[in-house]
Order: C-alpha cells, then sequence, then structure tokens
C-alpha cells in the first residue's frame, strides 16, 4: 500500500513431457510435452501451504502483479499496456492477496498466446508454428497442466485457488479435481455452465475469426494475420465486459474526426471510434489462434464430464423415470423436446453437484458484481446454490459497482473485506 | 379468417424524378429519380382517407400479406420462405388491419433490395450497379419517398402509419412530417433514440460486413458477394429478436452431424447450428450493401433534425443556462464530460418533444412487447412519455408474450383488441 514503483517480475518457463513422454489430452491425442509461462509473487512457506493459485480470464496471462517490461519470445505482442499486472490492484504486499502472506502463483493457460505452449509456438516434431494442426483443448487439459506446475513448485497443499471470470471456471474445475489440496476456493463474476447468450456470443466471435480470410485455417504465421476478424471478436465480447454506463464514459473521451473511417464506413459516432480501437489495440497483444482454441474450449466446456464425474447416480436415474413418465404420448414432438432437454439440465445439475461434493472439505466464496453482464448474477445464484447442495461451506457476497463485470479488476477496496475474511479463517 | 388459400398479390412499381429531375437527399446530394417497389392490399374508399401506409422493418420488404411468388428483377434473392407475406398473419380480410376496410399499402425502403432504388440497382448514368457509390441514405429519404408514393396513389388523409422495431420509427417520423395528413400512429417494439447497446450492435454488423474482403468497399456486383460478413452481421442482430427461450426452443430441432462445420470450426452445440443456418439463410435473400445502408442510417438517425426540428427554443435555452450554471470550474475533465453529455440528452428530447407536438390532432398508440431485448421496454415508456409531453393523444398496450421483439409478427390475438380500438374511433 504505498506508492513505490511496482516491482519487477520476471515470467519464468515451466517444461513437462517430451515427444517420447507425451502429455495426453481430455478430447483425444497428446501434446509432445508442454511448456507453461509463469510468475510468482511472495514466497512459499515451510509447511509449503500458503501458495495461492490464480487463474487469469480469457485474454489475460501470468503476468498479475508488478512489472514486467519483456517476455523473452514473445516481442511486440508484449505491449506496454500489460506492463503492469492485470491483478496489480489486488496482489501484493498489505493488498487483497497480501503476498507478504501468501505464495501467489499464476500461469499463461495451455493453449494461450504469452509463453505457454499454444497454436503459435513451434510444433517440436516440424519446428513450424502449430497453428490449425495445434490439437482441441479442453479446460481439463488447462488445469491438468497447471497442477503439474504446482507440484514442481513444491506446494503441499493450496491455501485457495481463486480467479474472475473463466478464472474462476477454472478454479472451480482444478478444486474438484484434486479437493484434498485445495482449502479454498474463490471466484468472481463466474459460473460453471455455457448460457444460451453466452454461447452465441462466443460462437460470434468463432465465427468472426474463422471468416477472416488471412486466418487460413489458423495457418496464417507467414502472412498477414487475421486483424479484422480478432477485432471484431473482442468487440463483441467487450460489450459485456463493462456496463453500458461506463462504455459511454469511455466513449466521450474519443473525438470522431471527419475523415474516421473503418474501411468505407464513415465513422459517426463516438461509440463507434471507442469500439473500433477497443477491438484493433487487442488485436497488437492477443493470437487470434489462441484466442480461438480458449473460446472453443468454453464452447465444449462440460463442468461433471471434465471433473469426471461420468455415470448416473441413483438420484439421477430417478429424474430420468419420473420424468419418462411425464413424456407422455400425447405430447407433440416439440413438447417432447423441450421435456427431454429439461431431463438433461438435471442431470447435468445433478452431476455437477456431485463433482462438487468432492470438495466438501472445502469453504468456497462465490462472488457477484450486480451489474455483470458477462457472467450474469444468476450464474452465480446457480453456483452458489450447487455448491451448497453438494455440503460444501459456501459464503456469497454481492458487489455494488456501476463498472460491471471487469469491477473485479479495478476496485479492490469493495472486494477486500469478503476475500480478507475468507483468507483469514481456518 | 378462412382457410383458403392466401390472396396472389403483384408487387408494382412507382418511379419519380429523373437525371433532369434529381431527388435531393437529407445528407446531401441527390439521386436522378428513384424507384419504389410496393404492394396494396383492399380498396381506396371515396373520400380517399381509408389508407394505412405500413413500414417494413430492417430487413422486411413491400410484401406484406397473400402471396406473391415472383418479383420482376429479383431472381433467386425472392426465396420461397417469403412468398407468404411477412405480416400475412395480421393485414388480410377481418385480420388486425382489416383490408375489408381499409387500403394498406407497403414500399420497400429506398435504399432496399427487394425493387426499390438501392445499391443494386443500376445507376442509370453508368449502367451499372451503384455499389460503393450509391449515396449515404437518412430515414427523412426514406419516408420523403414514400410520401410521394401515396400522394400519387391519390390518398387524401392516412387513417394511419404503422410498423414495428424500424418500422414504427419511420412511422414516427412520417406522421410529424406530414401531421394533417395522417390520423393516427400505431407503432410495435420500437424508439426515437439509438441506445448504446443498439449502437454498439449495429456497428459489430456494420464491422462484420466491411471487413469482409468480398465486400471490397461495396463493389462486388461482379463477383462473389460478402456472404460471411453479412451472415454474422444476421447472426448478431438474430439474437435480439427472439427471445433467449424461443432461440433454445427452435435450436433444439437442430441436429449436429459429426462433420457439421463452420469453416474450420467444427460446430459442437446445436445452438451454433441454429445460429449458423440462420446466418447463411439470410445471405441468399439480402443484398449486403441494401444491409450497410439501412444500417447507417439507423447510426446517423436523428429523430429531431430529421423531421425538421433545427434551432433551440427557449425552453431548450433554459436548460443549458441551468447547466451551465451546473459546470462550475471545481469540475474534472470527465466530470465536465458528463454534464455536457447530459445537456445534450436533454436538448435532444426537448428538440424530440417539439417535432413530435406537431402532430397534436394525431392519435397514438404505442405497444410494447415486454420481452424485447431489440427495441427495450424502457425505450417505448420513453416514446409514449415523450408523445405525451408533446400534447399528442396516446395509448399504451404491453403485451405479455415469451417470444421476444419477433412477437409483433407472429402473434396477431395479442395486439388485435389495441389495435382494432384505436383504428374504431374517431
Amino acid at each position: 500500500m504505498s506508492d513505490a514503483p511496482p516491482e519487477r517480475v520476471e515470467t519464468r518457463f515451466f517444461t513437462c513431457g517430451s515427444d517420447a513422454d507425451p502429455f495426453p489430452l481430455f478430447q483425444g491425442g497428446a501434446l509432445p510435452g508442454f511448456t507453461l509461462a509463469y510468475e510468482t509473487w511472495g514466497e512459499l512457506n515451510e509447511a509449503r501451504d500458503n501458495a495461492i493459485l490464480v487463474f487469469h480470464a480469457l485474454s489475460g496471462s501470468q503476468h498479475v502483479a508488478g512489472h514486467n517490461p519483456e517476455i523473452p519470445g514473445l516481442g511486440d505482442r508484449w505491449i506496454p499496456s500489460q506492463h503492469t499486472g492485470w491483478w496489480d490492484a489486488f496482489v501484493g504486499p498489505g493488498k487483497v492477496f497480501d503476498t507478504r502472506r501468501h505464495f501467489v502463483i499464476c500461469a499463461n493457460y495451455l493453449g494461450g498466446c504469452y509463453g505457454s505452449t499454444g497454436p503459435a509456438s513451434p510444433d517440436p516434431r516440424t519446428g513450424k508454428p502449430w497453428g490449425g494442426t495445434f490439437p482441441v483443448i479442453r479446460f481439463r487439459d488447462m488445469v491438468e497442466t497447471q497442477r503439474r506446475l504446482v507440484e514442481h513448485l513444491g506446494v503441499q497443499r493450496l491455501a485457495a485457488v481463486t480467479g474472475g471470470s473463466l478464472g474462476g471456471t477454472l478454479s472451480c474445475l482444478y478444486a474438484c479435481l484434486w479437493p484434498d489440496d485445495v482449502e479454498r476456493v474463490i471466484t468472481f463474476g463466474t459460473g460453471l455452465d455455457v448460457p444460451t447468450l453466452q454461447r452465441v456470443q462466443n460462437f460470434e466471435q468463432i465465427f468472426a475469426i474463422e471468416q477472416d480470410p488471412n486466418f487460413r485455417g489458423g495457418d496464417y504465421y507467414d502472412g498477414p494475420p487475421p486483424v479484422y476478424g480478432l477485432a471484431l471478436a473482442r468487440i463483441i465480447a467487450h460489450k459485456t465486459y463493462i456496463s453500458l454506463q461506463t462504455m459511454e464514459r469511455r466513449a466521450r473521451r474519443e473525438i470522431i474526426q471527419p475523415d474516421d473511417h473503418f474501411m468505407q464506413y464513415r465513422l459517426n459516432h463516438v461509440l463507434e471510434s471507442y469500439m473500433n480501437h477497443q477491438g484493433l489495440e487487442f488485436t497488437k497483444r492477443f493470437d487470434a489462434n489462441a484466442y480461438l482454441r480458449i473460446l472453443e474450449a468454453w464452447q465444449r466446456f462440460d463442468f461433471a464430464t471434465e471433473a469426471g464425474a461420468a455415470s448416473p447416480t441413483e438420484a439421477e436415474v430417478r429424474i430420468l423415470e419420473e420424468t419418462a413418465r411425464a413424456l407422455r404420448t400425447d405430447l407433440d414432438e416439440e413438447a417432447r423436446r423441450a421435456v427431454e432437454a429439461e431431463v438433461r439440465a438435471r442431470v447435468l445439475r445433478e452431476l455437477r453437484i456431485r463433482a462438487l461434493s468432492r470438495g466438501r472439505s472445502q469453504r468456497h466464496l462465490v462472488v457477484t458484481i450486480d451489474s455483470d453482464v458477462s457472467f450474469y448474477p444468476d450464474q452465480q445464484d446457480n453456483l452458489e446454490q450447487e455448491v451448497r447442495e453438494a455440503g460444501v461451506e459456501v459464503e456469497r457476497a454481492t458487489v455494488h459497482s456501476a463498472k460491471g463485470h471487469d469491477s473485479f479488476l479495478t476496485e479492490p477496496d469493495l472486494y477486500r473485506e469478503a476475500v480478507t475474511r475468507i483468507l483469514a479463517d481456518g
């Protein structure tokens, strides 16, 4: 809590496996080893139980806090706006996550573009970037690889896994897969399912990238990258990260020039100019293939299955039977499909609860931002309810903010009390 | 209200002006004459005061009701799903808009692609499609051209102007410009301003079309059209037309095939498949340039100015003065910008009310669909309030529907009572 310049941090690299010892992937196939780019803050204590694993969000990086002006191999993609950590307001000495007390770890997702193995990395078998040949990655693979890193760092038990947005989803998955090695789960603006609106907006983004002719099926590293497709994807997503008021406020800083164009279209409102800049800025710092692979993992996400809860229990079978009786022959096709969809949703819910119940020794803090339109508050209602039904101790905190989803990145004072309380207990 | 096959209707064409007698455009420049494609139903009465002018929505056509299997010059763009009129459930003998009593008129927008002069039409000076050289069209131009058609048809006074979505916006504009010649305004799910979320989603669509390399600045008629850009634009818009429940219900009819791809991406959910089909189907029936010009007219829409209310009144000056006092020097830059934005919004509102007040002899029915996420109900709250403050007699009806915005196309029974009442009176 001082005005001292932020601490200098370096990204390190953890490599695991090889062509001879491949890393199997959840969707099938394997990687001939992988590398994770990661950073740490603070010190691991003697009991090796004060570590906090942070999962970044979709377009985040391992650079959580402090100052890092350069990451080997990234070149221009590591742009100055990233040199201060994306959660620097939350992580550091005396901050919400206090690095005098905790050893904080964050790694770039497998499939990412900030130094971890991803589509832009060279395939060791050809020496050329993977591009379109990079295999399908699932969230399970992302947490499996981070598990190896946590073991490598000698952590005995994680004091917490935490993250906002997709980072919260991954935190829950990690906590279910290694329940005895995680004490607390702290999630901000997240959820375990993919609601309809989110699924459609994700698909719009996938469509935007794939249809850019420079994308060329992902094999664009020897030519111009799919800048416009990626920019449009970012515009589509960006409007969900901040509240409309915040968007209007930020747009008011823009000035429209008479010759301000997007291609042939003459921009005529500051909002257009603002969104255009947001989209194009993003393309300087992110790889389209990496973005696409993470989106695809999200579209395919199935919490229960990826957490290892595979076959139905008695309870699920009972639900199926009850529903089967409801499937009367006098229902028309559409009504039957609706009932089937309801059955699937109920079974998935039962399976999620079973997976979550592995974490009965954990404590979970579910934080909601009331103005969130990326992960809506009702997604956290579901999460809280399912965690509770799973028999896990759960606390809920709702933050009142006008800023929308991204509040969890910028308003530490709103979160301090709830996080401090759960980290102090036990 | 019979099961008889729908009446056969033909599109007719109204041409006005020429290179020697050009049609001036609101944004500047002129068209060397124009043609409107239109249809009519019922008969104009002797007093010539029983006509209803229908404005279609963004991607609609002049073909409101009945059966029309062919429109000269359109070729494959007039696909079978359009052969029955888009408002056939509402317009016809004994229907909500009863063609035994009223003479119903609908014309394709200037700038459209169903037979009215638009970017795909030949520029008479070159004989080649206008393409990227087609001038910027404003909503004012769309209603001005329809005014000429109404005069041409010999209508003395319109019993009503009506439309849903953008068609409602155009109805209001028409009614303000020729207040003595319009008796009633009936609007469904519409608004007079462009809210932030709508403006952003419109910009996403413009971005999607412009960045398709086949778009080539609009000059694509001698090559492949920008199918993917237009499909993506439609996907982005489509999710706002129907409720999420309706989307889920419709998607349940889709079946994912193991080889169901969009480009390289393997579709893995029925929602993706549904949206993909929606987007690609749309490209068979719509011209990207026309779509873009209508979107651009929407982004540039300024109700008060286009309705001719130009300079501030005393009331507006007073607001400015009050606000100027509020602009204290101790405000920081951001706070000052916020106050300025508030002033602009208040002045625009005053100007809209002044424009609307020209219609004091009219009656206005404002219909809201409670599940609408294209034009949200609060937009109709604003419209109702402003119409009322303008001294116009206004009725409000709220339809409870799970179907979202498109309810006004498909659920006539929910609208019959309110529309019948306003049409019966007077």
